[in-house]
Formats: C-alpha cells, sequence, structure tokens
C-alpha cells in the first residue's frame, strides 16, 4: 500500500470522524464491504457499484434499491438500539441487513407492502445480529452472514402463507430427487469456467453476473490482495469439485455451487487464520467441504422451497474456526501489522 | 393490590408453607400460570377454569384431563429428581408438562396406551425442561416453552410410525404451497375481530374458545393489568398484521397467528423489560415477527405433518431477549418492588 | 479381572509406549472400542472382526473396508492437526470417522470417486468432531457419535445432487405417512425376539445380523460386564416398546428401534453415571424416550430421504445428561477404582 493511498484513507477518516453525515456514509460503505469480511469504505463502495451494475443489467434495479435500503434501516436500527460503538464503526451491523433486503427484493414480487415485509425484514435482521454474536462470544467465533440466513428463511417461508406478499422466485417446493447424469453433462471449455467462477463471486450478492464478479475482485484487492487470490481460490477450486462430482452444469454455471466456497476461503484462508502452508491445506479441505453442504441443503431445502442462501458458508466455516482454540500451531489470530491483510478486518466479527 | 387481597394471599402462603398436601396444590397452581410467565395459584386456578370450560364446550373433555395430569406428572417427575426447591415452588416445573400432556390429547385419538404416551412424555418434559435450562443457563435466557415444544414434537412426529398410537388432528403432510388469495379475503368486522383476539389467548392452550380467552385475561389481570395489556395488545397487532399480509381469514379466525404474538408481548412488554416507551416499540417489531416466524414454520413443518405449536414465541422472544446483555438502556431486568408486575414473575425463567 | 489379563494389558501398554506402529494400531483399535463407549484395544479388535463378519457375510465386503478406512483417515486427520494427546490415544478421534466411511460405503454406490468422497468425508468429520467438542465443552456433555451423524448427513443429502457419487441404498425422499397396522402385526416368539434384539446391537454399525452383534456383545463384556449387560437390557426395553406401541415389525426385525437404545443405555446405566437403583428407571426413561425419537426422526427425515443415524442415542442422551449438573443424587461421574466399569472409559468425551 502506497502512502498516496495511506493519506487518502487518513483524510477519509479524519472527515468521518468531525461530521456524523461522512461518518453515517462511512459506516454504510464499511457494512457493505464486510460482506466479503472487509473493513474498508473503497471496498464497500466499489461492491455497491457491482451489485447496481448487477442489478440494472439483469433488468431487476430495485434489488438493489432493496440492498441499499436493508443496509441503512439495519445500521439506523443497531444506532437506535445503541450499540456497542467499535463494531457499528466497522459495519458490522450493516452487511446482514444489507444482503436480507436484497434477498426480499430478489426472491418476493414488488409491492408497498413487500418493501414493509423488506424494511421489517431488514430491522429484525439487527436484532437477529445482536442475539446471534452474544450467543457465539461464548465459543469466540464470528455470526458471519447467519443472522441474515436465518431472518430471510424467515421471511421467504412466511410469504408462503401470506396472498399479498407473493413469491417471486421461491421454490415450488417439491421432494428432492438425484440429479439428471445429462444435467451434468458439461463441455468444458475456458468460455465456461472463467464466466463461471465470476459469476461464483458474485452469487454472493445472488447475482448471476460475471461483471459484478469482476468488479468484487477490484473490490477485494483494493483492501487486501489476499482476500482477492482467495476468493479465486476459492471459486477454481469449487468450480472444479463441483464438476468432477457431478452437480448440474447449470447450477455450476450460474455461480450457485461457489458463492459460498468463495466466502469460506476468504474467511478460512486470510481473515481468521494467517495465510501459512498449514493454512492452506486447511481452507482447502473447508472449501471442498462447503461444496458438499451446499449440494446438502440443496436436497434438505427442496421440500420447503427456500435457497439455502450462504447457510453452507457459515456452517463450514463454524466447523472448521471452532477447532481453532485447541489447535496451537493454527491459532494465528491477531493478524501481524505488517501484514498485507489491511487493518484486522472482521477482527471484532 | 389492596390490602385484603394481599391477606388472602398471606394467608394461603402460610398454608401452603405448613402443609405439603396445599403446598403440592399451590406448586401446581403456580405451573398452570407460568405458561403466561406468571407466577400466581388464583391465576392458574382460573386458567385450568378456562381450559376445562373450552375443552369441555369443544366436546373434548379429555383435552382438560390430560393438561391436568401432565401438570401433576410433570412436577412429580421434578420432586423425584429432587430440582432444586425455588423454581420447584414457583412452578417453573409444572408448565411444559402442562402443555405437552394437553397436546397429546389433543393430537392423538384417546386409548390406554395414549395415556401411558402421555405419561412418559410429561415425565420426559421434565427431564428436557433440566436440560435446556441448563444449556440457556449459559447466556441468561429462559427455555420459555421450548421444552415442551422439542417434545411434544417428538411425541407427534413418533406416533405417525405407531399403529397403537394413532393420530387424531395430525397432519396430513403435504408439501407447502402459497396460501390461496380467496382464503385471505376476510370481512373485516367488530363480530369478527373481538373473538378471534380472545381465541388468540386461548389458542396458547390450543383450543379455539373466546370464553377461554376471556377468563385468562381475566386470569392474568388478578396478577398484573401490565400482563393483561400486553395480551390483549399482542392478540390485536398479531391479527391486524395477519389480516395486512393476507394471512388465511381461517388461521386468523381461530387464533393460530396470534396466540404465540400474545405471549410474545407479555414476555417482552413486562416480564424480561420493564414497561416503557423505549420497550413499547421494541416489543412492537418482536411481536410483528412472531406472525412472521409464525408463518414460516407453518410452511416448514408442512411436510412433516406437525404443528408449530409455542416455538414462534420461544424463538422469536429468544431472539429479542438475547441482545439485553450488550444493550445498557433496555437492560431491565429486576422489576421494582413497586411495580404493578407482581412479586417478580418468571423471574427464575 | 483376573491377574493373567491384567499382565497382557500391561505388555500391550508398554509395547505400545515404545513403538509407535504398535501405538498406531492401539489407537485405532481403541478408536473402534469407542463407538460403545469403550477403552480397550481388544474390544475394538473383537468388533472390528464383528463387522467384517456382517459384512462379509451381507455380501458387502467393501463396507467393511469403508470403516478401517474411515478410522484410521480420521485418527491420522487428527494427528496432522496435532489434537491433545491423552483424547487422542483414547481412541476419541477414530470412533466417529470409522462411522463415517462405513455409512458412505454402505449407502453410496461403490466408485472410485466414492472411496475419495469417503476420504474427504472421514477428514472432515475430524474437524468436526473438534469443532462439536469445543462448542460442548461449556455443558460438560461429550459430543458421542453426533459428528459422524452431522458430516454423514451432509455427505449423503449431498450425493443426491452429484451424478457421479450415486447413491446405493437412499431414500427415496417421500411424505411420511402413519404405519400400516397390517405392517406391525409380529408373531411374537422367541424365534423372533431373539435375533432381533441382537440386531438391535449390530445396527449400531449399520449391519443387520445376529452373528454380529452377539460378538459385539462378547467385545463388550471383556471390557466391562456392566456395559454388556446394559447393552442387552437396552435391546430388550426398546424391542418390547417398540413392539407394545405397534412399530413396523420388519423395522423392529432388523433392529432399527434399537441400535440407539442400546446406545442409551449403556451410556446412561454405566458410562456417565454409576449403576445404581436411583440410575436404573432414569436409564429406563431415556430408554423408552430414545424409542420415541428414533421414530420421530424417522417421520422428519423421510421427506429428505437420509436415515436417521445414531442421532436419536446422541438427543436423547444429551438430555438426559445435561440435568445431572443440578442434580446432586445422580452426579456419579467418577467411575470409583474398583468398579467392575474399567478404566474410566469415556470419561474424556
Amino acid at each position: 500500500m502506497n502512502i498516496q493511498e495511506s493519506w487518502h484513507r487518513e483524510a477519509w477518516r479524519r472527515a468521518a470522524d468531525r461530521d456524523p453525515l461522512v461518518r453515517f456514509v462511512d459506516v454504510n460503505l464499511r457494512g457493505a464491504s464486510q460482506v466479503f469480511l472487509q473493513n474498508n469504505p473503497l471496498t464497500g463502495l466499489i461492491i455497491l457499484v457491482a451489485v447496481c451494475w448487477g442489478a440494472i443489467s439483469g433488468r431487476i434495479p430495485h434489488v438493489a434499491i432493496g440492498a441499499v435500503v436493508g443496509l441503512v434501516v439495519g445500521t439506523v436500527t443497531a444506532m437506535l438500539l445503541k450499540v456497542p460503538r467499535t463494531p457499528l464503526r466497522d459495519g458490522l451491523y450493516g452487511f446482514n441487513p444489507l444482503l436480507t433486503g436484497l434477498a426480499v427484493a430478489l426472491f418476493l414480487r414488488p409491492s408497498p407492502l413487500m418493501w414493509l415485509y423488506l424494511v421489517i425484514g431488514a430491522a429484525a435482521t439487527t436484532v437477529v445480529t445482536l442475539a446471534i454474536g452474544d450467543v457465539l462470544k461464548t465459543w469466540d467465533v464470528p455470526p458471519l452472514t447467519f443472522p441474515f440466513v436465518l431472518t430471510t428463511w424467515f421471511l421467504l417461508l412466511g410469504a408462503y402463507q401470506f396472498a399479498r406478499i407473493r413469491s417471486g422466485n421461491l421454490g415450488p417446493p417439491s421432494l428432492p430427487h438425484p440429479v439428471d447424469p445429462r444435467a451434468a453433462q458439461v463441455h468444458v471449455t475456458g468460455a465456461f469456467l472463467t464466466p463461471s467462477m465470476l459469476r461464483d463471486v458474485s452469487e454472493v450478492f445472488l447475482l448471476a453476473n460475471w461483471v459484478t464478479g469482476a468488479l468484487i475482485l477490484i473490490a477485494l484487492a483494493v483492501n487486501s490482495l489476499w482476500a482477492a487470490g482467495f476468493a479465486v481460490g476459492g471459486a477454481v477450486v469449487s468450480t472444479l469439485v463441483a464438476l468432477w462430482f457431478g452437480a448440474s452444469g447449470k447450477a455450476i454455471s450460474t455461480g450457485l455451487y461457489g458463492f459460498s466456497a468463495v466466502l469460506t476461503a476468504v474467511a478460512l484462508g486470510c481473515v481468521f487464520y494467517r495465510p501459512s502452508w498449514r493454512v492452506v491445506p486447511y481452507a482447502l479441505l473447508g472449501v471442498v467441504f462447503t461444496v458438499i453442504v451446499q449440494a446438502a441443503l440443496n436436497t434438505a431445502l427442496a421440500p420447503v422451497g427456500v435457497a439455502a442462501l450462504t447457510a453452507p458458508f457459515v456452517f463450514a466455516t463454524w466447523l472448521f474456526l471452532l477447532p481453532k482454540r485447541g489447535l496451537t500451531p493454527t491459532r494465528h489470530r491477531e493478524l501481524p501489522e505488517h501484514d498485507v491483510v489491511g487493518s484486522g478486518a472482521g477482527k471484532a466479527r
């Protein structure tokens, strides 16, 4: 990171300290970056641009609006509840409501009542974030995106029972059945692989758009080359594993087998553990396990007609983080100051 | 509370201290009142009368007997296991087995084997109460009615596999589907709303009977006007929200969208937090969230053919109670002695 | 236990201390014995012989190989992760991967990719064992076989989505329905009961083979007559209860209602509590509850097409162990040295 960048950062930080409005914008931008476990307003800004691009080019601009509304409502709710100041400033109360807003707008049909449902859901997500955070403090693991997953499952499952909040892209509920072997026949070329892997990144925001994925990788690289690298690694490994195991080619191409794996790779590879030759095979096993959990939740949730969201990332990352306390050699919580991974991203999570 | 009432209470307490039989009756009556998070034998007595009325006028008197058998078996099991004395005396080991007994008698077809199943279930509910209480102690939140919910789910799901314990009102299991918009068309009048809201209260005991609901409100008012008020508030809000969202009119009229919300309103509004202008909007969000969780569990449990029971209340209340430790302004655990909410109801929960 | 046996044990222990290869064999044999909560290499050896017998006589020899591969991969993974030495030596990182390997080989169709899937699954099971162990340390209860259950559920549910990892014996997913009363009509004779009860024991390893069951009882008796006795007790009680309630005769005869109950009986009766006249009725209630949980999970898992595995044992035993901390009279954790139950089996679990 060169001196000029640091200078810009410093100026922004001082402006945020002085002006409440700049501070509010800063908190929300950091919130957007925390979806990828980063803590950097510029990363957040590029991510929001990427989401807008994906939503607009997919002709679903209201999904980007839903994301921003969720982000702002969630952050404001946290302020009203007088949450502790440091995690608030780091954007840790923004990223879950952002995803809730995005998912509600994507899966349900737009209507005035849908927007009310979205606002209630975003506010509830902040409460759930506090609750899950309190529970997980016991084991020193972060809530990750579980508050979003849990709240959104409630909102989407609930929508089936409400005639005035209609499903757009949900379900239909069905009994699971083995995947058709023909669906798994894929002609694997670079033209298949590259956009698939970029969509692995964009699907973290439930969008299948390779440009969005590429922009997000740039956003990550701005804050941490390691994070961008592990994101690419997660996309490559998960795509190859899903192809090898014979998952549906269409699902692979849409990025559905990779988005949780991308997050797992970033989380295990360079956020909660320090990158090392010991950590890489461990993170690799974690990424492969994430692909299996993704497939498992696709099966398990079929009868109730909702998507797995980022639950595979959450479950796999929790299971691979919890052993850390007992395992001396991989206990690398504190990132050294000279490390390329910046500013203790996600430390408070 | 006037002096005379206090005098009656005092006399009863002294009789309970002296006579083991009176004490046993007292413990069981308090157990009945603890379903609504109260600790008052008179409240419990009126609640039992209300349940008997509902069961008899619905021509299912054995359901009231099931409730009483569950209550007594659960309390006796707790005594045999030598549980701590104070929570036992407060009725905290009675209310979950009471509900288990009531639900088994309601959902399964009466037969000698059903009664054995009910007794086993009530005894197991006490063990599960101890287990869940031990787990939740870590975060200082109470088990609420979760021991009843968990044990009864096991008992009802299990009944499908036992030819000699037949289902009465279960299922049938089916894939969920969006509610029919015509089912949500309701002609909203006072004649629809008032009994619906009273049934919201009675459905806490799985009975759709407005007289039972009215009697329970009286039972609450005897111990705490706040509790009765928040119960009414929970019923009003949940009914209006369910109507607005377009839930099935028949389900609303039976009280199915309100009974968990009523409990959430009492729990958040005046038992675990102290009533205040800060708590009211928080409890309001909790009540609306309970309605959404209720709808979500209706969808999620459809394929396995069991009801949500009071799980929506439990999940919503846990999620809205857990943040309390981190939130100074809403940390009102101790009820002041002069407060209208009596005798620290539910304190040990 | 006579002097000669002790002498043999002593010699083996010294050889294990000296020779890393003997130690590795010892750790794996203890791992096999820990499935039944024992810590004895001879018990483990006889159990492995019993599993081989069952697999070979059922013409599925690869299932026994899967078990051994899982055991070895799991143990080696634990070594690579530098887990604490004492529980490793006691075989506590071996029994869950053993069961994962066995289940993957049994439920999925053999192929090179299946073996890779099995190895990934066994390694992941060790990570999950560490994670679950860390979580449960909070309440001083052991993971039991839950790491196997959780990981295997992920692996089997996931297999539905992978065209190149085909199901052998899974599902098909279906909505649950009440058991047919004719299926519950059983002509109960000694010729029905005895092999059924022995298969209750063998089904712990997912094998329906009465000789395997008899060999396992011998294996238990070698280490602890109490364990063998409670295993028999669990089989008898669960079979009679399942017959009485009217469970499917075929399922009872295959041992499907008894294998979790056998483990619950051993765990509650003589491993975590000390055998006594107070503990016996408590363990009895636990065994009956296990049968109900087994039936409940059969219903609940039908729509997603996977088996309950040993989850009924895990859930029932956890619920019946957790109250111990609050209950003075049944708090018999430390086994006295003169007790027939040997060497504090399962103490570290």
